[in-house]
């Protein structure tokens, strides 16, 4: 089990730190800013552990039988909900789905008292989805030591188990990061998946990141995390190895960001033309669900480069990796 | 196991034929029409098997353990939800729910987007209803070989479990099929249920199908099915063996074409007065839920002749049985 | 197993006897009104038994294996269905959760029809929930008799579970109930739970129990059950061991029975100050959710002598021994 150095721990800003414990292996997984390289890869080498359990007979391992995970989600997402109730059947927990709007919080009571709340009925780990940015650093910071956290999106701030399904899928299809050139494309402004994917390829090394779109859907302070930023979306193309498609809010189509979804589409939608000017062996990568016709035709989504499929199975053996680092903690099995 | 012969497939019409893989068994189970005799009445026996485990101290097999059941459910219906929900537990299945409503159809994707998507978690089954006709043999066609689909109930098509567990109700009761006489009361002109239901008792050859209603709630076509139509209740109870009720929605009651509850009582609702026109031990069935007072009176519905529990007793059984037998197929057994 | 004689079953009211079997056993858990001392002593003592499961590596025993648990909410609760769905599942039982306003009830069928098709699904056990008082015994009435129900809250009657989990955690901070002094405050006149404690506390024989709350909120016949009521705060909390707060109902603050939120925290808060009126070691209690600020300061209900979160722990280990005590009778294990 991959662990983080006393020295590295003190140089981390403080959101990065209250990932670890005091021996320096991880216990939430809220954000993929100031994780080592090495523990990244270990997730991606456990998940890979994981990826025939889905084809065998019976996909179960009872590594957290007996555990109980709450999924805990303030934003509603059937889907994201369903890859973490599934990965953690798999190994085999009791999970409790909690549509938390629905919850006391709407009696007076605060976020905080709820999960102390579900805390206090020995439950082991949260899988928290919120609207706000920094909702699951709150919440792992107002628990004990032994209850874990994962953040599975956090308002424009993070979503670190998508950028990790990204990167198992990278590692799958192109051997490596070494010497890539990944293209993120779409409203990163309000994009948690950008930030989180942003922080991943960085860590894990590849040779260059670019971002592209509409100047009023990129964050002016974006350059000084280590990208390259275009408005042009054949420049920004241009030899890419992996072209990383968001998904854009179709609430941010009201004129004021985007003038119309037509000419969106018609400058960064991508299209098999556009695809051109990328790499002869590029793929083409969407967290899903997509819109078709409006950032992604659907020839190239359905077509060969496109990898949207295998992110979801990949999706899946990433999350039960991501519980089994953090559960084993608790097990003494290190 | 029952099977299909390569000359019966071939006069399938294509909705039937999708329902068998290219060894002749059964994949999914989508309508009860074209598939034949056999087939129907070894889902029957393999029913019976499972009939004992209800009355266990532990009602759980493992023949679908490890296996991921999602009840993708386009139409609200807590009820025919629980009862496969039940049916897949029992068979130690992992069940996943989901209220497609609410999920990403909304947000632009497709159902087939969606559907995809859940395969690529690798689940095994789909259970599908949803108000369009035919959604469950879009599902189907769209699904690699190993995946299964059953159909909960598509529009006014079919609803093939629940006319499965009424053929199993009239087995169990009336010891068998040959020489009886079987009445489908009500709005035939919506009913999936009837659909199916004159498809089985078709296959299964019973003496006669007669279908009572008001002329507004039969469709023209319908004697091309094989069956006796008339609007007299009287007349259509005559000497039948199996009352087959069907519910009537509320929605119909605008008066364009039923003039009102309670005249729609007086002549279609079956009372004790109306039950001694059929023969004396004669089964009253309803596939629920009934709205007492408008097509069933309560002293009928709670009476002796009336089987409508038995009708749900049956329905775990049956819904197990047609899941371990499309299910078997993935494991080799045959 | 303790159990009731025939001596006492022939002096019960007809709502507490229905809980019993012919054999003096607990079949149904509705109301602790009637139980006899022993019979809440035993569920105490068991749920004991459970209270190291929640800190052990796997939360389960097989105790309910096979079984079907269904928790049939008429009435909106997340964390008390969370609480039920828990411990059943920590008993290895299969629960489903139905929202039942959803339901069939809406379409016209009966709740007794719901349930007595529930019931046909060979389900075991129901864990009922609605606004009406006098659901959950009109659903266990109509039950064949070897199906268990628990009360979950049934208008303003009962919540014998909340109150047997007050018990326990007054037990395990206080070593026991003789010569306790009691306080429960607020809104007596809607709260089932009040009621429920009341019951329980003077069976286990406390030494006196007083009731505060303004009086539009205490109901005129509460002196009847033997407790002392009062509108002087100050003066009820004096020398008390065990402040019991109820949660007031935000739609109860329409000025009608309550003048203003301020006001009413002014008056019945519970703060430190004037828990100093209560005996030195005074524990603290709440059902939960919590109204900060209203019903309670913030620094009460965190404070050291606050047994809040005890009491959400105890609530599972009491919610499994009651399942359990009910249960056993169908196992022959007695």
């Amino acid at each position: 089990m991959a662990r983080i150095s006393n020295e590295q721990l003190a140089h981390l800003p403080p959101d990065a730190a209250i990932q670890f414990d005091d021996r320096g292996y991880l216990r939430h997984f809220l954000t993929i800013n100031g994780v080592p390289r090495e523990a990244l890869i270990q997730i991606l080498d456990t998940a890979e552990s994981f990826m025939t359990f889905g084809e065998r007979e019976i996909k179960k391992v009872p590594l957290l039988r007996g555990k109980t995970v709450v999924n805990l989600f303030f934003e509603a997402s059937t889907r994201t909900r369903t890859t973490f109730e599934l990965a953690a059947k798999r190994l085999s927990a009791d999970v409790i789905n909690m549509n938390a709007a629905r919850m006391s919080t709407s009696k007076g009571e605060t976020i905080l008292d709820t999960v102390k709340t579900l805390e206090a009925m020995h439950t082991d780990l949260f899988v928290v989805r919120d609207s706000a940015s920094g909702a699951s650093h709150l919440i792992a910071s107002h628990l004990p030591e032994h209850v874990r956290v994962i953040n599975a999106g956090d308002g424009r701030h993070a979503h670190p188990t998508q950028a990790m399904l990204d990167m198992y899928t990278i590692r799958q299809k192109k051997g490596g990061f070494e010497g890539l050139k990944v293209a993120i494309i779409g409203d990163i402004l309000h994009s948690r998946v950008a930030r989180s994917q942003i922080h991943a390829l960085a860590t894990l090394g590849v040779d260059e990141i670019r971002v592209i779109g509409p100047r009023t859907l990129i964050p002016t302070e974006i350059e000084a995390m280590g990208v390259t930023v275009t408005s042009n979306m054949m420049e920004g193309l241009s030899d890419i190895d992996v072209v990383m498609m968001l998904r854009l809010q179709r609430e941010r189509m009201d004129g004021q960001l985007v003038p119309s979804e037509q000419e969106y589409f018609n400058r960064y939608g991508l299209t098999e033309e556009k695809l051109k000017a990328a790499d002869n062996e590029a793929i083409v990568m969407h967290p899903g669900p997509i819109n078709r016709g409006l950032e992604i035709s659907s020839s190239v989504a359905d077509g060969e480069r496109s990898v949207i499929l295998s992110q979801v199975t990949n999706g899946i053996a990433v999350r039960m990796s991501i519980m089994a680092t953090l559960m084993g903690g608790t097990e003494g099995s290190r």
